[in-house]
């Protein structure tokens, strides 16, 4: 567990946090339903040669709904949104959205999806939600606060692991061949060095490195959407989140997600010529 | 969906049936309640070079549990568990046990893990249970009848998909690097003919397949506790499950589960070398 206080209780009052969870409300109820409908996929039939891209109609009514409602509460906010065009805001701060982070698990039947909502304050990511609604999982963070796992409406506040050597870490990417070249052979090397790997998680692999079953996520390839929310869930629970070079990553490109200083140290060892 | 009587209502008066969700509601007296609780991997803090190998309290109070049941109810039958040694029976059935398959998973913090029971008639696994406690989701079959999923106590008929070919196919394997030599090579065609590839699902792939919402599991290195209960669902749900030469699996090996006999064809083209 990390150092906050855990006895620090979910602030329940905060505008911003309640805000997000009504946003998971109206994207959920968009989401949910659909998951494990047949013909979800688009190109489920497709028979051209072009890469897999489950863009669905759960994933732009999801959106949609989140728009609608941020523009009804925070009419002077920009959106960052996977499915939309961006929206400038007047505000300074700007709404980051994935409606259906893991589309290829949602439309696979496997229910590790999530929807990813950061609120950006121009500086960092203030708050965010990593909900998961076909697990009744529900991760919010408030940075320098805390995060907490909501699962039928009781809140408990978590916390990273204080694992602090790849050789007793749980690593998680979403699949290995996502990497190349220097990559790679760096993942190949993580992989080989940690005490266990698991793929295929998407977004959850960061709620559990905030829920300090797993110490570690490594991944390539990202746009703002994907890891703005679960950066900010990580921090929150007391990890290290960079790039791979040790920089900010809350636009995108490739990360390290890690319980604790020592543990991330050691895989920017790896990445950090990659 | 599969050519069985969608209609077909879950056979709730079954003995074995209803023998299989009491084992399933014993084990998950025993593994949902120690899910996430810290110390459970027993070589979390081992340094020693050796592989890790998860076996966990939980694994073995929940195979205690099951066979105490199995005592009592059928003391004429064989027991084949992961965990203890097998049990001769004096009746020709045996049943074949996973406590917690995807321990992996488990330790991880991940919901998919499963308990597997499967009745084996001497010929063929005629019952079995696929049990996923902390998703709350349990899918039962009997050979010839049918499959069902069970959520809430609410019981939906299941079937495969009608997917013919890779190319269209969503393809299941826990970890990539689990294939070696001519195996590893035919599963690298297999996941660039087939639509999407999915990771680090354990048995919750086979019961994707029962499902309908995935389309082929390939694996290899599995035990008869690995595949007895896995294999007796997706067959019991139309699927078409054999070793990677055509032959019976039952009591483990390498597997090819697939919705068609078309898809199951076109993949066993390619391992069938490997």
């Amino acid at each position: 567990m990390s150092d906050h206080d855990p006895a620090a209780s979910y602030p329940a009052d905060d505008p911003v946090l309640s805000l997000l969870a009504r946003l998971g409300d109206v994207a959920r109820a968009e989401t949910l339903p659909r998951f494990r409908r047949t013909g979800v996929g688009e190109n489920k039939a497709a028979g051209s040669g072009r890469a897999f891209d489950p863009v669905t109609e759960a994933d732009r009514a999801s959106e949609a709904a989140i728009r609608a409602l941020l523009a009804a509460e925070a009419p002077d906010d920009g959106i960052l949104g996977e499915e939309e065009a961006a929206k400038e805001g007047t505000s300074g701060a700007t709404w980051v959205v994935d409606p259906i982070d893991g589309t290829r698990a949602f439309v696979s039947g496997i229910p590790l999806w999530g929807t990813l909502i950061a609120r950006d304050d121009g500086s960092r990511a203030s708050h965010a939600l990593v909900d998961h609604p076909a697990l009744g999982e529900r991760f919010l963070a408030k940075a320098g606060l805390g995060a907490w796992m909501l699962r039928d409406s009781e809140a408990a506040r978590i916390g990273v692991s204080g694992t602090t050597r790849l050789a007793d870490a749980t690593l998680i990417t979403t699949a290995p061949e996502l990497f190349d070249g220097a990559g790679a052979g760096a993942f190949e090397t993580a992989r080989r060095r940690a005490r266990l790997t698991r793929y295929g998680t998407d977004c959850y692999g960061y709620a559990l490195v905030a829920l300090g079953t797993a110490d570690i996520v490594i991944e390539t390839g990202l746009a703002a959407y994907d890891i703005a929310a679960p950066k900010a869930l990580v921090e929150a629970a007391g990890g290290v989140v960079t790039d791979w070079r040790g920089g900010d990553c809350r636009w995108g490109g490739s990360t390290i997600a890690a319980a604790t200083p020592e543990l991330h140290a050691e895989a920017l060892a790896l990445f950090s010529e990659a």
